[in-house]
């Protein structure tokens, strides 16, 4: 049995967990590659690093762009180039129709490319922040093209259970709407919420006294990577929005019913619904 | 040097960590009350229960009132009926406004009452919830009424720090514009989120698979206790209203924005602002 090559580009803490991952594997042949030679000397501490993306990509199997969303596109016409004959090409990325339409552009994508989305994100980023076990139970949603063979998706959902993910497939529109209103309309909220702190911090220092944990859990994905998240808004705006609108809705019934004092049972009815919810998560 | 009697009443998490905290100090003899038999037979686990709130008030020196903010004026009077002389009344709820306005009815409450609030919540509650260190390094905000002598202040000051905390005293208007915002519009967010889920998880179960950890960090707090935020959201209505109306005014400009595709760079300098707030935090 022949050694197996999987390049891994854009190696942060994605791809330096895949790395972690994988490195023990002997039927496995890990070369990744950073854009920055900076990120590529990080990198090299999990994995071999090439110089150019030519020479990681080099006749590999399996290729994981782990790079950012804006980045999964651009990168694919390159991979075409210099990847194996029979390579089996995924993404990482948390927005899925877009980067499904724009792949479709390219006639031969189907048979290689395989959208996909771990379940994976930290606030923390970057090679340093990996750890071998960071798929390990996580969800992966795997968002085929349209023409996509079965013997290709099953490749890609055998590498996931390989690190220890759990695949599901799921059409990419469908995928948008779910992380639309998990994660990115949380992470917008949150960092709203900070916004609308840091200008009252600057009037009133001392509101940090009274800053608790409840602040600190609900406002932690604020912390995230400013470019990861730019990418992911400007690509997944539609769902976004639509959700952010039914939200300020609803934050609009609930203003109203604060300037009425006596809706204490209103309240308590809708806190006991919604503490029910949250803890059958 | 005689004994002090400490009397807590509504013994939860707030009163029973109080317990925990005080409970080994021999110059302190401590008793507790519940309304409910149930209640105080899970708390006697922690410090001697009365059967009688008078029981638990006779010649007490201090009174920590433990129950949830509705019902600290009304136990007012009866604490003055049967506590000693001089005693120190203290609340630990998150609203102070109301209950400095209330309680200025009673011409005795400045030379007895001070309102206090520790910073120290949890979405457990109840009295085997309870840690003796639960005060430990946290703010406790203090809002004497007007007229309060400085002797008591002091003494309410000296208390919180045998428990560890750290006293800060701020007028009662500010402390609730501090924690509407830093408290109690984060808990409505949350648990707005956590509606609009629960809606959505009705039609498509499997939006299940999409959570992640910053979906459960960003909505913690939604697992409160319901009795407990229905006083808050009716006690503190204005400030959480007011802060409410600026949040929906941002969220209004990001879904603006999010009907752009080209304002990459905006976002990206509107995530960098708000991580840098969020890790100064």
């Amino acid at each position: 049995m022949s050694l197996k090559k999987i390049a891994i580009l854009g190696v942060g803490l994605l791809g330096g967990s895949l790395g972690l991952a994988l490195r023990g594997e002997k039927k496995f042949k890990l070369m990744g590659w950073n854009h920055r030679a900076s990120s590529r000397k990080r990198a090299a501490k999990i994995l071999p690093m090439a110089r150019t993306i030519r020479e990681a990509l080099q006749g590999a199997d399996i290729v994981l762009i782990t790079a950012h969303s804006s980045q999964v596109v651009p990168l694919l016409s390159e991979i075409s180039r210099f990847a194996a004959p029979d390579a089996l090409i995924m993404d990482v990325s948390s927005v899925k129709s877009e980067i499904v339409n724009q792949a479709s552009k390219f006639s031969w994508a189907p048979y290689h490319f395989v959208p996909c989305h771990p379940m994976a994100g930290r606030e923390k980023s970057g090679p340093e922040s990996a750890e071998g076990d960071l798929y390990r139970g996580k969800v992966v949603f795997i968002s085929p093209l349209p023409k996509t063979p079965r013997e290709l998706l099953g490749r890609a959902v055998s590498f996931w259970r390989r690190v220890g993910a759990q695949p599901v497939v799921l059409p990419p529109d469908r995928h948008d709407e779910f992380v639309a209103l998990t994660s990115h309309l949380p992470h917008l909220l949150a960092s709203a919420l900070v916004d609308l702190y840091g200008d009252y911090q600057k009037k009133d220092p001392r509101v940090q006294r009274a800053l608790g944990t409840g602040f600190r859990d609900s406002t932690r994905v604020a912390a995230g990577n400013p470019d990861m998240w730019a990418d992911i808004l400007g690509m997944n705006g539609g769902p976004i929005a639509h959700f952010l609108s039914r939200y300020r809705g609803r934050l609009l019934e609930l203003e109203k019913r604060l300037g009425n004092k006596k809706n204490g049972g209103q309240w308590r009815r809708y806190f006991a619904k919604v503490k029910k919810i949250r803890k059958d998560l």
